[in-house]
């Protein structure tokens, strides 16, 4: 008898009928002889509605009393499909955050996860029930609801796969796995059948969006294999888990893209101690995520800094880095909102060199011009013009051998 | 400083805008230098929406999770005024049924409260917050969430104010207050300033929609003061209260009325013990409540039995009782689906007579024949043909001089 825990997402709950098909479903897992918990998210628009609502009433709502609100939409889908499987005439028995409990932090909007009971769901499944438990809410020490952010159902998946030593930890989604690159941009993804956590956080976190990145940090904390999959098939999907032999003999894993970003220059600024921190500081305390930096080399005393920021966060950055420019001495602010960042991901590369020069050659040969470039043990990435993003990403899958092998040929 | 409790209903928090409003009146207590407890329901037509989802989802969906899923409805009003106080510059807090914590019995969809913790709620006032609690719901002595039935906020607000030793438990709706009879019918009704626990009990049983009853009970066992006033302009409304003096000088308090029932008479049953049991313990298996019962005396050895049921279980009420009255071996069953009950209520009826013959002399100088007769210390109902109810009513509403006085000749 296995124990599983099994992840639905907010189009799999989507409406009765979908709530009805999850239900099948977790019935069938149950049939098979194992001991199930279902992670649910709220239906799926439900969330943006509440947090819609919220500001309908208020720009900048209390934390606290958002967190009461949008957890509303998990109790909604576990009580249903809580509702429909007695319905069919198997034992299920919702919990909410504060009933498992999920004990968390009191950063309300964005908590995180500090211990979890399991003796609770234990008694349950112990007592032949199919454990409901509602997603991305927790309850901090002083019994105040929490939400864990935006995708937090996965973290809360896998917290509980964890605290309950569950066997396997189902993440079911629209899609099939996680693929080499996206397959919208090149049909000739294929799907990955194992990856290790720190690919799976460098493909995460460079905009693959399969998985919230706290879960996947969760996971290889306490060793949890997540197994993404289908919720409209049965077919085998990718295996988070940690890394083996195999996964280090290929030497690229992914390809990741994100054309979400702009970059900004400032030029000729002094090359004197705590200049850095002055152009930045103003940005951490916008909470404005910079993610590459380039330093160039000084020159006569003076360098020139180059940094990305969320295309969303642009104008706001702008505006205080000439700000901050001005008050340093810089030369001047350039901007380019035209870019996009390409990746390749692998733990392959940690024992096998050549593999940025193979990416950068093969980017030189279309004629595509690398504005940045910035690597870490496991990944290169390169900012580019990104009209050329496309090409780029089917140029890199095709270079590394991503492409499906033909079944036939095998 | 008092400590007051202000319950307002679905209606008065049916959308954004009416949240606001709700928010500005209970600053306007608190700015009064008041500590402030405000109790909600959900949005008007909202429980309804989700006890339909809880419905299509299954037949008789299963009773536990039904409470988890209609308690959200209070959650997201609770959740919507703090931030909307907290937007207005003021403290404000809210709290869910297992945060207060509402201790209530693990009869779920219609749980009875048992006990109400009022350390949380104490400090939160004394932090100088305004506390907003979910009306309707509890938690059991398991940490299961319970509601407690249709208008069961009402119940709520006067037990917090019970155990909170509130100085008086506002009930805002969408009424005035507790009128002498229903304005739609005779629009010389009056409101009453003062009422009994006693004669509300009986108003609210008798058809009167304005207070939940177990609201009433909990307020007389506790001697909570119950303000029931408009939620939309700041006119006094009604008192329910403890009986004094003044209200045993008025010999009447209100006329009400009610159409929703249909009577049922079984003839010539042989008037031996057990025949009653035999009749009626299957309608109270069914849960089917039996408002009034006649028995006439017996002749020959047999006697005949009137009673009524309410007209939504009438169907299901004639099945059982045609196979019952063959059983016993009753002549036959005959029933009448137009008649309606007219009541008059007071406590000045206990210290004087004929106030009985005053209501039959007054229906019989109308032509109004009576079909039944029924009497408490406080109140006589009679059942009659329902087309003369309106009728009825006002001449019943006249007779014991109830109409509004003018106020010019004062």
């Amino acid at each position: 008898m296995a124990l599983v825990v099994m992840k639905f997402g907010g189009t799999s709950v989507g409406d009765m009928c979908r709530i009805r098909n999850v239900a099948k479903r977790v019935a069938k897992s149950f049939d098979n002889g194992n001991q199930v918990i279902v992670v649910l998210s709220a239906m799926a628009g439900e969330t943006n509605k509440l947090v819609a609502m919220a500001r309908e009433m208020e720009d900048s709502p209390n934390e606290r009393e958002y967190d009461v609100l949008v957890a509303t939409g998990e109790q909604v889908t576990i009580s249903l499909l809580s509702i429909c499987l007695q319905g069919m005439g198997y034992k299920a028995r919702s919990f909410l955050g504060h009933q498992v409990p999920i004990i968390t932090d009191n950063a309300f909007s964005k908590a995180r996860i500090e211990r979890i009971g399991d003796r609770k769901i234990r008694e349950a499944l112990d007592e032949g029930n199919i454990a409901v438990i509602a997603g991305f809410q927790g309850v901090d020490r002083d019994g105040n609801i929490t939400t864990l952010g935006r995708g937090g159902s996965d973290t809360s998946a896998v917290a509980i796969a964890a605290a309950l030593k569950a066997d396997v930890c189902d993440i079911f989604t629209d899609v099939d796995g996680v693929y080499t690159t996206d397959p919208r941009l090149v049909p000739e993804a294929s799907k990955i059948d194992k990856i290790s956590y720190d690919e799976m956080l460098e493909m995460a976190s460079l905009g693959a969006k399969v998985l919230q990145i706290r879960s996947v940090e969760f996971a290889k904390k306490y060793g949890v294999v997540i197994h993404v999959r289908s919720s409209f098939n049965d077919n085998p999907g990718t295996l988070v888990m940690k890394e083996d032999d195999e996964m280090e003999a290929v030497l690229v894993s992914g390809i990741t893209y994100n054309k979400g970003e702009a970059k900004i220059s400032v030029f000729n600024v002094p090359d004197q101690p705590g200049v850095a921190s002055q152009l930045f500081s103003p940005l951490s305390q916008a909470n404005i995520t910079v993610d590459m930096i380039i330093q160039n080399v000084s020159r006569g005393g003076f360098t020139d800094l180059t940094f990305t920021v969320p295309r969303t966060d642009f104008k706001r950055a702008l505006t205080l880095v000439k700000k901050a420019a001005e008050e340093i001495g810089a030369d001047g602010v350039e901007t380019d909102e035209n870019i996009a960042k390409v990746s390749i991901v692998g733990v392959g590369m940690r024992s096998h060199s050549g593999v940025a020069s193979t990416m950068f050659q093969a980017l030189a040969a279309e004629g595509i011009n690398i504005l940045m470039i910035s690597t870490s043990e496991i990944k290169v990435s390169c900012i580019i013009n990104d009209k050329y993003t496309e090409l780029a990403v089917r140029v890199l899958h095709d270079i590394f051998g991503l492409a499906k092998k033909d079944v036939k040929e095998e």
